[in-house]
C-alpha cells in the first residue's frame, strides 16, 4: 500500500506482474492457452494440448514457459490484473458516482467480452489454484477492484444520491451480475456483453438512488 | 410438460428423480460425497476418499453406488431438483409480485444455508457433467426455475408494479447475486444468507418498482 498507483505490487511472487514485454508468440501462447483451460479446465489441460493449440513443438513451448503451472498463472494473473487496469482507466474521475458507477460495470463488461477465455480460466480456477502465494496476490487484487467499486458507491452516499447502507454488499450484487455471465452468456446469440451490464446498471441505480 | 406439478420430470434418464426414498447410510454417503466435490473438484475426487469421509469400506460403497459418476449424479442432481421444489412450495399463491419475489429470494438464500456443499458441488461441475443425457435434463430443471422466476416478475410487470421492460434481464441479476453468493459467503463470519439476500432484494425490487 506503499506506491499510490500500484497498491497491491507483488514483487516477491514469481508470477510476472504485468510490466515486461512479452514476444508475440508468448501471447499466442497464452491465448490458446487460456482458451483450453476454460474449455477443458487445469486439471484436464495437457502441455501437448497447449503446443499443439499453438503451433508449436513441446520444445519451443518448454523453452518460453517452465511448467503448465506458469502458463496458468499467467494467463489467470493477468486475466485479474488487467480487468482491474482496464476498468479503473475508464472510470472518469470528474464524474457523478452515478457515472462512475456506470462507467465501472460498461469497462467491465468490455473487458470480460474482449478477453472471455482469459477470464473464465481465471475465474474458474480461483480457488484452486495450486500455488498459494500466487493465490494470495490474486486475491489481494481482486480486493482492491472491489474496495474501488465500494468507494464509488460511498462516494454516492457521502453525496446524498444513494440511500443504500452497505456499500459492500450493493458492490457484490453489481460484481455478481458481471461475474456470473461466464456461466451463461453466449456472444453469439442476443445481447452484448455490455447492453447486458447496461440493464444491470438500469435497475441497480435505480435501486439505490435516493428520492 | 404434462404432469402439471412435476413439470420437467425425466423418466427416461438413469438418474433418480427423487420421488423414491433412500437409505439413512445413502444420504450419509451423499452428503459426505457433496462436501468432498465441493472442496476439491469432481476430478480430485476419489471413491476411496468418500468411502473413507463416510466411514464405509470401498465393497460397501460400491453396494450402494456403481460409480463415483453415480454419486455425482445424484448429489447435483438432487440439489439442483431440490433447490428447485423447495423454493416453488415457498412462494404465496396469492401474495403481489414484491411479495412473491421476496420469498423466492428468501428461500433460494435458506436453501443455499442449509445445503452449501451440494449447492457448491453442483453448481461447480454443472457444465462439466460428463454425461450429456443428465446434463441435459439439469439444464431444463434450471431453465424452468428460471422461468418461475421470470414468471414472477411478469406479473409484476402486467399488474404495473414492475417498471423494467426485460424480465429475463431482471432475474438473471436476481439469480447472479444467489449463486454468486458460492464464492465468497462465509457462515462463519459476517451476514447469513438471508440477510444478504434481503439487501439484494431492497435494491433491485426499489430499482424495479415503477414511481
Amino acid at each position: 500500500m506503499t506506491k499510490g498507483n500500484e497498491p497491491e505490487a507483488d514483487n516477491d511472487t514469481p508470477v510476472p506482474n504485468g510490466e515486461g514485454p512479452i514476444s508475440e508468440r508468448m501471447q499466442a501462447i497464452l491465448d490458446k492457452g487460456s482458451v483450453l483451460f476454460a474449455e477443458k479446465g487445469y486439471d484436464a489441460t495437457s502441455m501437448r494440448d497447449i503446443a499443439a493449440a499453438a503451433g508449436v513443438s513441446k520444445a519451443l513451448l518448454y523453452h518460453h514457459f517452465a511448467s503448465k503451472d506458469e502458463i496458468y498463472a499467467r494467463v489467470s494473473f493477468y486475466a485479474t490484473h488487467n480487468l482491474y487496469s482496464f476498468v479503473e482507466e475508464r472510470i472518469p474521475s470528474d464524474g457523478s458516482a452515478e457515472v462512475k458507477l456506470r462507467a465501472f460495470m460498461r469497462a467491465a463488461a468490455t473487458f470480460f467480452a474482449e478477453h472471455r477465455s482469459a477470464w473464465i480460466a481465471a475465474s474458474n480456477a480461483f480457488w484452486s489454484d495450486p500455488d498459494r502465494h500466487r493465490l494470495e496476490a490474486r486475491i489481494a487484487r481482486r480486493r482492491a477492484f472491489e474496495q474501488s467499486l465500494r468507494g464509488i458507491i460511498q462516494e454516492g452516499i457521502d453525496a446524498g444520491q444513494f440511500g443504500v447502507t452497505d456499500p459492500a454488499m450493493a458492490g457484490r450484487l453489481i460484481l455478481s451480475g458481471i461475474n456470473w455471465m461466464n456461466r451463461w452468456f453466449d456472444p453469439e446469440k442476443g445481447m452484448t456483453a455490455e447492453e447486458i451490464v447496461d440493464q444491470y446498471a438500469d435497475i441497480v441505480l435505480n435501486g439505490m438512488i435516493r428520492r
